[in-house]
Formats: C-alpha cells, structure tokens, sequence
C-alpha cells in the first residue's frame, strides 16, 4: 500500500521550521499501521534535517555553526547570481540533507523523544518549498 | 511484505560499533528476497554511518577529523546542558546521518565488499541506543 | 511491486557525472507509477549527490570547498595506503551520501526543476563504481 501527498511552507528566510505534525499528519492520513513515510524536498538550497525537538538554542547553535563552516561571500566562490548566499544554501543542502526516511509502528512516526523534523531554509530571504511525503507499508 | 523489529546497543562513548551483523540477521528473519532495510537511530546525538571496514585507522581518522571540525567546548555554543560534547554531538549527528537504506538482494544485504554499518556514538559517555528496523520488499 | 537493476559508472578522477538520466531510465523500465526509487552505491570513497543541474560553477564550487576542508595528505591522517586522497575520499563520502531515496509520480522521477542526481567521485583517480537501484511502488 501506498500513499503520496505533498504540501508547501513559506519560509521566512534562514532558519529552522518544525514540520513533524505535518508529517505525522499525513502518516496518519495513509491509514499506514507498519511501514515507512519518505520526505522529500524538492530543492536544493534548503535542507530536511532531524534534530532535537526540545532546547531551542541546539537549531541556533547548529546554524552559528555552519555559517561559520559556510561563510557566505566566500570568494573562493564563482557561483553567486542570486547573491552572497547562495553557493553556501547549495553546499548547507548537500551537507544536510534533502530527504529523510522515517519508520511508522502502531500508525505513527516511530521517532524518538526528543527528534523533531525541520525544514531548514538556507537562503537568507523567505522561499517557498515543496515537500513531497510517500508512505507506504500495510 | 514488510517486517520491522528493534535492537538496542550500549555505546561506550565516543567512537563506532561495527553493527552488520545484527542488521544482516534482522533482513535474513523478515525472509525477504529483494527489497530495501531500512535502519534509523531514534537519537540526535549519535549516528549511522557506511564506512571502510577493513582498516580501524579510517574510523578513528574519521574521528580525528570531526573532532577537529566541531569542537568540544566551543565558546561558540549556547547548548551545553549536558557538558562540552553535547552539541557538538548533536552537529555531528546531523552532519552524518540518523538513518540508511540498503538494499537487499537474494536474501542478504547488497552491501559493496569494503562497506560496513557502523553505530557512530557522538556523546563521550557511554549510551543506551535504541536502533529500528524496517525490511520491505518480496 | 519491486524491481531491481544495477550499472557501473567509469569516473575519470574526482568530480561529479550527471546520472540523472540512467536513474531515470531504470524507474520508467519498472513500471512503476508511484512509488519511490532507490539508488545505492556500493562504494566508500565516492558518493551520490542531488545538486543544482543549471550552472555547472555550482558542482566546482562544491569541489573547492570540499578540498578545503578535508585536506588532501593532510597530517592527521594515518590510513594513507592508497596515497593523499585515500582517507579524504572516505571522510568526503561520509559527509556527502551513499545512497538516495527519490520519489516516483506519475511514473517518473519527482525531482524539483533544479535538482540534478551525480555521482560523486572522491579519489582522484579513475575508479569503477556499481550502483544498484531498487525501484518499489504500484
């Protein structure tokens, strides 16, 4: 049995946004019991990352990290046509990840207490991204 | 025909367990042929890599570089609730993965000849991990 | 519904192959309408990547950055049996992925208007990789 549905969020630039109740949301829809739900995003300068879900200041910390890893404006980069940030949301997507494969038990995300999953926007103005959830199982 | 079932493992700290076998005896009882195993740590400070299996200097070369990359104590982190490593633990979970698909093919998994699972604990202190399994195919 | 198929790819050195295409060709040859395709590569020391498919810059940019930060022959390495760029090679495909998950709609690959699927070769050497990809749906 399978099951596709794909929704969009509008970022507001940089940063992390929660979207582990869309997701289980859309397990749930499946009627799934056992299975597998896949998230996909359709980009490549944001990212999907599962991270903790409970002290604010580890998404923060993860982003002063890989801005300083990334450095925007870097001039060893020659692609920068949509600005500064650019080669860097390409390299912070590769390095991330732009999909995740989460287990489903008893019709549930089978995640663990403290794993939440995000949309990490990597471009520094607000994009819109779409998301492409299939799950599958019995 | 899907099949799911969990294991735990006790880190010692910091550094890799080799954990293919316990993921090649899990696809070999779900009796599938061809299908895909999937496997996902329900953690955020530890993590799931393919490595090199036949020299141990890869995995503590490895270490050595990521050690490097995302300091211990780096005044740059706001999450340091539980001690130096927390953080960092948690960037280097995200920058190798929580979760892998490998393939299963007449009966076993299809890894590359030089290709091993390993449980890569991120913390400094000893862990319980809880690892789920999720074989599908035919 | 489960199909299974494998190519090798002959790299000439370190630097990306656009394998969009042979990935593409495998999901239309499974039939499959909807579903999710799985590409695996049986490899340590190279990678598959997503990545922006306009501006090639993008894919050296990506190249420059990685050499920087993993250094080739750099000292901390010990594992250096097959030369300078052995251990980088294994680091690199660590950070970047061994294997993807793409989603299958309407019978062909769902990826976004940007997104490309390379294989990545790390060593600096040419090298002949297998890749194999499961292809599951109805």
């Amino acid at each position: 049995m399978i099951y596709q549905n794909s929704f969009t969020v509008r970022t507001i630039g940089r940063g992390t946004t929660d979207i582990t109740g869309r997701i289980e949301q859309i397990a749930r829809q499946s009627g799934i019991r056992t299975g597998l739900c896949h998230v996909f995003l359709q980009h490549t300068s944001a990212a999907l990352v599962l991270c903790e879900n409970a002290d604010p200041a580890v998404r923060s910390d993860l982003e002063t990290f890989l801005s300083r890893l990334v450095r925007d404006g870097d001039p060893i980069f020659r692609h920068d046509t949509e600005g500064d940030d650019d080669m860097p949301a390409h390299i912070r997507s590769i390095l991330t990840d732009s999909s995740l494969n989460l287990p489903i038990s008893n019709g549930s995300l089978a995640l663990g207490t403290w794993q939440g999953v995000y949309l990490y926007e990597h471009r520094t103005s607000p994009h819109e991204r779409t998301i492409l959830v299939t799950v599958f199982g019995e």
